[in-house]
C-alpha cells in the first residue's frame, strides 16, 4: 500500500528533519500531514499553496498533494480569493475535545451570569501541557483589546488563567515550566522562575491569581482568575475575567469569581461545591 | 521516504476500500490519518485504541502507530481511563477556521443580546456543503432539549438554519440536496423534494424560516431563523432560536431575530444593513 504513495522528492528531506520531532522518530507520512496543518495559526489563518509549502518545509508537490486531500476531507478550504484555510470539519472535531468544548457546555450558563454581572472580558481555560487553551471567551463591547478567544493558547506563567492552572497543577508540570525559558511578553510578564514560585504559592494560599498586565502592555489590563474543580476535586479549569486597569480593583471581583466558579464546579460535580447545609425533606 | 513507513498490513485493506473516497482514489497515507481522526464523533467522543481500529478499518498495527503520532502532534489525548478523545490542538486549529469561530467572534455580543432578549436556544450555522455547522450555541437554562452545540453538524433541509442558508445559496447546491435523499429525523421534517422547494421559495420571500419538530419529535419545538449577510451581502450564516413550541409563535421572535442578524450582518460591512439615514455632522 505504500507503493500507492507518489515517492517524497528530495526537496522534503528539511522539512523532514525539521519535523522529525513530531513523530518522535523520522519523519512519517503522518507526520507531513500535520506539518500542513502546522502551517496555519492565529496569524497566519490564511496561505497560498507556496505559504502552506515554505512553513511546512515540504516540496510543493508534496503540499499540493497534501492539501488536495485534506480539501477533499473538510481539514482545509479554499476561499474566493484561492487562498487556503481551515475547514470545519476541524472545528467540528475539535469541538468533540473532552476538556475543551465538552466543559464550556457545563460552564456557558455562569461564564454568561458572569459576563453579565461585570460586562468584562470572561475566559475559561484549561491546561494543555505547558499552556492554557481557552475553551470559552466572551468578548464585553468596549472592554480592553482581547487576547483571548475559543482555541487561544498562552504559556501558563504569562496570564492570570494560566497561573491558576499552573498553580494547582502536579509540582512536576510546576518544576517543568519553572526550569524551562519564561518567555516575556511585557516588562510585567513574571520572567524570573523565583518569583514565578513566589506567585504561585500565593495563588494557592488566596485562590485568586491577580496578573497586570503580563500579556500586554499597550492596554493597560487586570486579569484575575479563580480555580474550577471537577468530580475528583482537582482543578479541571481556571475561570478568568479581564478588565482596565485602575478601573476596578482585582479584590472587588474575587467575589463574583468565586461565587461563577463554585456554580460550574457543582455542575461538574465538585464534592466541595455542593451545599453544605440541605434542605430538610 | 515512504520506505520509513512501516508496510500496511492486508487486514487495512478493507479500511483501505472503504476509505477511498476521502482521498479521491486509492486510499493513501493522508487518508488512513484522517481515518483515525473519523472514528470519533459525538456518539463516540472517547474511543480504546481497538475501537479506533474498528470504527476506522485500520489494522491494530496500523492504528497503534498513527495514534502514537496523532497523540504525540496533540490531536489526539489519553485520558485517565485510557480511552482516546480529540485533543486541545484540533480544537485551537479548528478555531481558525474563517467562516467559523472568526465569524462567531464579530456576531458574539448580538447574539448574546438575543439570548438575553428571548432567554431561548440561540444558535449560529454556516453552509458546510449540503450541512449546517454551528459556530455558536448558547443554551437556555431549563430550555427545551438542546439539538445544537459548537460544531454541531445537521443536514441542512432538517433545520431552521439550514433551511435559511439552503434557500440563499447557489440554484446548483440546492438542486444537489433537493435530487438527494433527504433523512428524515421526525414525520415531521420535509423529505419531499416538492414540498422543499416550496419551503424554500417562500423563505426567500418572507427571509424567515420557521420549522417545528424538524429535528426531534419528543420535545416539541419550534426553529425560527433568518440570514446573516456578509460583505458582499451575500448571505454569510444564519441566526436561529428554538423555543418549546407553543410557548411561543414563531412570528413573535421574528423582530428580535432580524434586529440581531442585521447587527451582525452591518459589523460584517454588509451593504443592506448600513443605516438609511445618517445623522447630521
Amino acid at each position: 500500500m505504500t507503493r500507492q504513495l507518489r515517492p517524497a522528492p528530495g526537496s522534503d528531506r528539511s522539512g523532514a528533519t525539521r519535523l522529525a520531532g513530531h513523530a518522535g522518530g523520522s519523519a512519517t507520512a503522518a507526520s507531513r500531514v500535520l506539518a500542513v496543518l502546522d502551517a496555519f495559526g492565529p496569524a497566519h489563518a490564511s496561505l497560498t499553496l507556496s505559504e502552506i509549502s515554505r512553513r511546512s518545509g515540504l516540496s510543493l508537490t508534496t503540499t499540493h498533494r497534501l492539501v488536495g486531500e485534506l480539501r477533499a476531507w473538510g481539514a482545509l478550504e479554499r476561499g474566493a480569493d484561492g487562498r487556503y484555510g481551515i475547514g470545519l470539519r476541524l472545528l467540528e472535531l475539535g469541538a468533540l475535545a473532552p476538556q475543551g468544548l465538552q466543559l464550556r457546555e457545563v460552564a456557558v450558563p455562569y461564564v454568561d451570569d458572569l459576563h453579565q454581572a461585570t460586562r468584562a472580558n470572561v475566559v475559561l481555560g484549561v491546561r494543555d501541557g505547558s499552556d492554557v487553551v481557552y475553551v470559552e471567551a466572551l468578548r464585553a463591547r468596549g472592554a480592553v483589546r482581547l487576547m483571548s478567544r475559543i482555541g487561544g493558547r498562552w504559556p501558563l506563567h504569562a496570564t492570570g488563567t494560566g497561573q491558576v492552572l499552573l498553580a494547582f497543577a502536579d509540582p512536576q508540570v510546576q518544576e517543568e515550566v519553572l526550569s524551562g525559558p519564561l518567555k516575556a511578553f511585557t516588562p510585567y510578564t513574571i520572567t524570573d522562575p523565583a518569583a514565578l514560585r513566589r506567585t504561585l504559592a500565593e495563588v494557592r494560599r488566596t485562590g485568586v491569581a491577580a496578573a497586570e498586565n503580563h500579556l500586554t502592555a499597550d492596554a493597560p489590563a487586570l486579569a484575575v482568575a479563580v480555580p474550577v474543580r471537577g468530580a475528583g476535586d482537582e482543578v479541571v479549569a481556571s475561570l478568568g475575567v479581564t478588565v482596565a486597569a485602575g478601573a476596578t480593583q482585582a479584590q472587588a471581583l474575587v467575589p463574583v469569581l468565586n461565587a461563577t466558579a463554585r456554580g460550574i464546579s457543582r455542575a461538574l460535580g465538585a464534592p466541595s461545591a455542593q451545599p453544605a447545609v440541605r434542605r430538610r425533606p
